[in-house]
């Protein structure tokens, strides 16, 4: 039985095959007088659709911060744009996992509207105690990414 | 006929009679280190939401600005802060057209987490021309926000 | 004698009697697609203004959430947008101690380039627990702060 | 004779032999829930510092992005993050230009506290026509440029 979501609970990305698929639409926010999405905003919605990745893989991020477990940190971004994405563009953050490390993942992202890509990058995201050492991810969630893997 | 919504568009809100419901998740991006959504970011959540509005209302903000005919700024914005939202917290932004002018809107926006209340403001958009002037709403969009005043 | 500071610090404001002055500049991520400051960051300037303030005054408030002692959270913020701000402009945030209350303190500010009133606003900032409870703020404040009552 | 600069003046950063140092100070807006700078805002200090480059350089973009002439954005970022910057930590972007091409420059920034490398970045920015194609570099600029190679 498909139930429908309950239409006030924030919509989510869903998995198509080891592809993470994330919506979302460009705001005033977004853009800047440039008449284009500013470039650190690009990073933002790539953290929407990682947060999203998580939650989607049954991985708890939140509760493991709050129980001062640790927290995932960005250690690398590589980004390259391609075409700027524009106010009201309805866009769509393509993730996949890309390699698993002891205390680090490896992702793609791709902002694409339609078939143009807006954006690319590759993420690495480490693991890191509440001291901010590199720590090993908890043995459960690597379980999980090594499905994900393409 | 019931078709699902395509799955990579990006979500939107909806009408319950004359309230505007628009859903949103509470991100990293959203928050500060008092653990809490930064005070602004409120502004940032609403104005999505009056953005969404005017969509479903058929209003098309985004061709008019394109056009050069002009554009909504916030006149005045009265936010009063009840309870903090934090990080990944389910939210929905609830907004009520209150009063039409002849160069503004008057929206009233509540951000609620279930039966608590966030934030809510009251908020004045005016319609500007390019060069920054107070100017006329279309008449075409009048007659459709005097369908939504509750 | 009066040395000069450090070039490699950032820069603050200062009080000229009981005004607080607090510079800055507009750059692209404060701007958006209509060409204008986005409304929302006025607040994101003002809080600036008011950290700054703070220090100015002699009050430690980041020693005080380390310490979990409790930490400024604004609780109303009434803005009115008068002229918009642009791209590179040279901005002042003026601002003013109104009332001092047990746990709140009430604060004009004003955003100005130049001669013009760009936009302006009363912020109520009230002191809070952890837990995000009123709190009565540190009696060595609120007698910093009675100096700075106009 | 050296004047006093006005106080009332946002302030720059200054060139101290190739490399550009823009100091500036982490407020809330900058901060996450995980207590830390948040990942996409260490770009949003850089392009602070690369506006304020050019400035210091000589280079008029704004009078360029008014004239329809065109605008730099970012075609690639490589983010490397080293130790997280926190709240109230006061910071220097220190900035270097490595390389010039016909259309686009390739800077290389560092996010210091202290002694303390925060994060540092490759970037390549390109200068673009209002259409979005990338477009020759303004021949006085590119002279002014060859001047700041290290």
């Amino acid at each position: 039985m498909d139930l429908d979501p309950d239409p006030d609970l924030p919509p989510t990305g869903r998995f198509v095959g080891p592809e993470h698929r994330f919506p979302l639409r460009v705001y005033f926010e977004d853009t800047d007088a440039a008449g284009i999405v500013y470039y650190a905003n690009y990073l933002r919605f790539m953290e929407r659709a990682r947060s999203d990745m998580l939650r989607a893989a049954g991985v708890d991020q939140f509760a493991a911060l709050g129980a001062g477990e640790g927290v995932y940190a960005v250690a690398e971004a590589h980004v390259r744009y391609r075409t700027p994405a524009r106010l009201d563009d309805a866009l769509v953050v393509r993730s996949e996992l890309k390699a698993i490390r002891a205390a680090a993942c490896v992702i793609h992202q791709r902002v694409t509207r339609g078939a143009v890509l807006c954006a690319e990058a590759d993420i690495t995201a480490a693991f890191i105690s509440p001291e901010g050492r590199p720590k090993r991810q908890p043995r459960a969630w690597v379980e999980k990414f090594e499905g994900l893997l393409a």
